[in-house]
């Protein structure tokens, strides 16, 4: 393989060799009358040996079928990775101490889509070479744990990370940044929301929607948000800090458990579901939008609990679903098992024989509801009520990522059955809802599909 | 088992017949110094020998497990079965002819839920006697099809409403109402917009989140603006009636494809997702939001294909998910699978390979995103790209339950592998919303809980 031209194979590497282009140049391509001009991007093992593939202006790539009559014109050479950024801004000594843990995602992306190198870690230089405000907030740290797409990250990960919260927060850090691919970053959240009990500082996770090269990018302005949140916010628990609408600066502050992405793409795509939102960050300041939150304190002392049990699953019900899918996970050793039910917590009655064959074999089940908004009541109908006395755990108004997590936590903690189920209904960390409380949802909630 | 106290058994069982009451009676049962005045419920097979059910003002049923403290006073007895309902009234003759066809539901679920006997069907007169309204609107025919909850329908009973509908189209309904659980309303609405080509005239689906016995019931306006629509709408689609909001009287109405069940039970749990609302009805009037739609044409010849293949799977994709999983579902002959992935369309690297050996036995893997909102695009991220190489279909805005129940039905009408892809991906009920188009969500979305 080309080490310049990583993936590339056949006939469109031929075509980039003739050219003497490597990944990262910009190219300007015409073909069909269309004028394609962009990054050439370094192309996965998988490929085929047709296409070239160039990040354009919009951020988005675009696979690029070489032909005869295909022309391409290199217009600027490759980023060269002896780069020096400029240096970094003096740290002030009297600033909260903040550290930045990096997973990975699009938000530490940034020198990987500008360069097409694969460099998708930051270190605390860059960091302040790229968002030079954050020096002004904090004095910043930084830890490079993983460099993961969200979606590969599991429960071994999420435990390595509660982990290493521990050891910044007991070196010192006043506040914890995590930066982290979007989509599972609700997961991590909820993860962290019971590992790490007892904290005196706040944990902020944040990502972006949109990498640092686009002009919508979100990146830097929820990287500020969220170490101001970490450096200042009076509050004690893992948030989740993410723009809150497409058109202002305000970055929401959501709690760990009650939060999910909800928006492929947009900038606002996550959203607190059935609670408050905790806060928000706007001009510097971090605003309480509730009362009801455990304050920071620098002296409380971080209880760790970072065992989790991955033989937990989350079941969607669909119609039809074949009752043998809940036995083939009590057959594998599955101890635990979430189902995501129709409406107010239900699923067929042909599933019941199988679900009650689960819960004889010790496998706790319990019911959400994949409605998302609102909260599980199986005494209304009549399937409800029997899976109840089947012995199905209602799980009231939580989400059912919060709560495939929780119960994947619980199983870490302990192996009583009769303690495991008390743990799965009680509120450890905000994860239900009290039914007096009203949800308020920002009125630009899912409104409408910006450009931007 | 009592037939005038189904399910009770034991000590709460003897209880009731002490007092001579039967289902249906109203109670009011002392406990604790609560009080609680209701309907005797009739309990399910499964139920215990301690609690007794009543419904209480609010609709809920309450369990009271009975002591020898609880003192119970029977204050009203069973609504006869007898009961004879007003005389319909006149049937106007110049009125268009729609046809009810009852599958089962909360809407359909009166007469169960106010006097506690199993009586989940309605007719035509028991509906003029209840909305007398309809009878302003058009003829009204009846079938009762199912009395079923709508989680307990399966892609067999989609058929069967197909072929139903079809039924009624030929014999001169110029509308059809279709009453409905609302679990899996989206699920029979995206069904019947495949299964029902080249329609005459409109289909509407109709539920209700609260039964007709609550103050705050839906049932008769979200009938009344369903039979409004089948009667006078100038579209011919398959499309969902409930409430638009929580605080106005507007019936939305949703195309069946793109429709989705939102909350537990609020009124305005449905919602379009990622595209514009079809239309509204107001005040009588149905109101176009859009001039895209197939126009009422009274002429045209519906094209029934009513097949849909059971052996496909909806997966949602979790943190640390097991690969096994694809797997188990290809050795049982599955045909199909629709992954609900991350983000814009991921799963973890370790679900690759028993993807890829899935398509290699002809299974169709197709990919949406448990997002919700929003489209998948693969060609983002490399995990997104490789998916594509090993050759999973990437679904746009599909909602990932209108996927399922699409592939279902290709599967159902071809055994060709090439021809299944290329309908999967072409746009046949509006399932697919075009670029372009920007997504218009009601401002009131999700967006307060009501106390109603």
């Amino acid at each position: 393989m080309s080490e310049k031209l990583p993936g590339y194979k056949g006939e469109a590497l031929k075509a980039l060799e003739r050219l003497g282009a490597e990944a990262g140049d910009l190219l300007r391509v015409e073909k069909d009358g269309e004028i394609y001009e962009g990054i050439l991007m370094p192309r996965s093992e998988l490929g085929d040996d047709k296409h070239i593939v160039i990040k354009i202006r919009s951020g988005y790539n675009v696979g690029i079928r070489i032909t005869p009559e295909t022309r391409i014109e290199k217009k600027g050479t490759r980023a060269k990775p002896s780069f020096v950024p400029p240096p970094p801004p003096k740290q002030r000594p009297n600033l909260p101490r903040v550290t930045i843990i990096s997973t990975g995602g699009t938000i530490a992306s940034r020198v990987d889509y500008r360069t097409g190198a694969v460099r998708p870690a930051i270190s605390a230089s860059d960091l302040y070479s790229i968002v030079p405000e954050l020096s002004e907030i904090a004095t910043i740290d930084t830890e490079i744990l993983f460099s993961a797409f969200s979606e590969d990250l599991t429960p071994r990960h999420w435990a390595e990370t509660a982990k290493t919260v521990a050891k910044h927060i007991e070196k010192g850090a006043q506040g914890i940044v995590i930066t982290h691919g979007t989509d599972t970053m609700g997961y991590t959240a909820a993860a962290l929301s019971f590992a790490l009990q007892n904290l005196p500082v706040p944990v902020v996770l944040v990502g972006a929607q949109r990498s640092e090269d686009r002009p919508s990018s979100d990146a830097a302005e929820n990287l500020i948000g969220a170490v101001q949140c970490a450096a200042t916010a009076p509050f004690a628990e893992v948030v989740v800090a993410m723009h809150q609408t497409i058109s202002d600066e305000a970055v929401a502050i959501h709690r760990g458990t009650k939060v999910r992405k909800l928006h492929t793409s947009r900038r606002d795509a996550f959203k607190t579901v059935n609670a408050e939102l905790l806060a928000r960050v706007l001009n510097g300041k971090v605003v309480m939008l509730t009362d009801d939150f455990t304050p920071r304190r620098d002296d409380r002392r971080l209880v760790l609990k970072p065992e989790f049990e991955e033989k937990v699953a989350l079941i969607k019900f669909y119609p039809g679903m074949n009752p043998k899918i809940i036995e083939w996970h009590v057959e594998e050793g599955y101890r635990g098992i979430i189902l995501e039910g129709t409406g107010l917590g239900h699923v067929r009655r042909k599933c019941f024989p199988s679900i009650r064959k689960a819960i004889e074999n010790d496998v706790i089940v319990a019911m959400t509801s994949q409605c998302i908004w609102g909260r599980v009541n199986m005494n209304v109908y009549a399937n409800g009520r029997d899976l109840l006395s089947i012995g199905v755990i209602p799980l009231g108004d939580m989400l059912a990522e919060t709560a495939l997590v929780k119960l994947m936590w619980i199983l870490g903690q302990t192996r009583d059955l009769e303690e495991a189920k008390n743990l799965l209904t009680k509120n450890i960390a905000h994860e239900f809802s009290s039914r007096t409380v009203e949800p308020i949802e920002p009125p630009e909630t899912i409104r409408r599909e910006g450009r931007n």
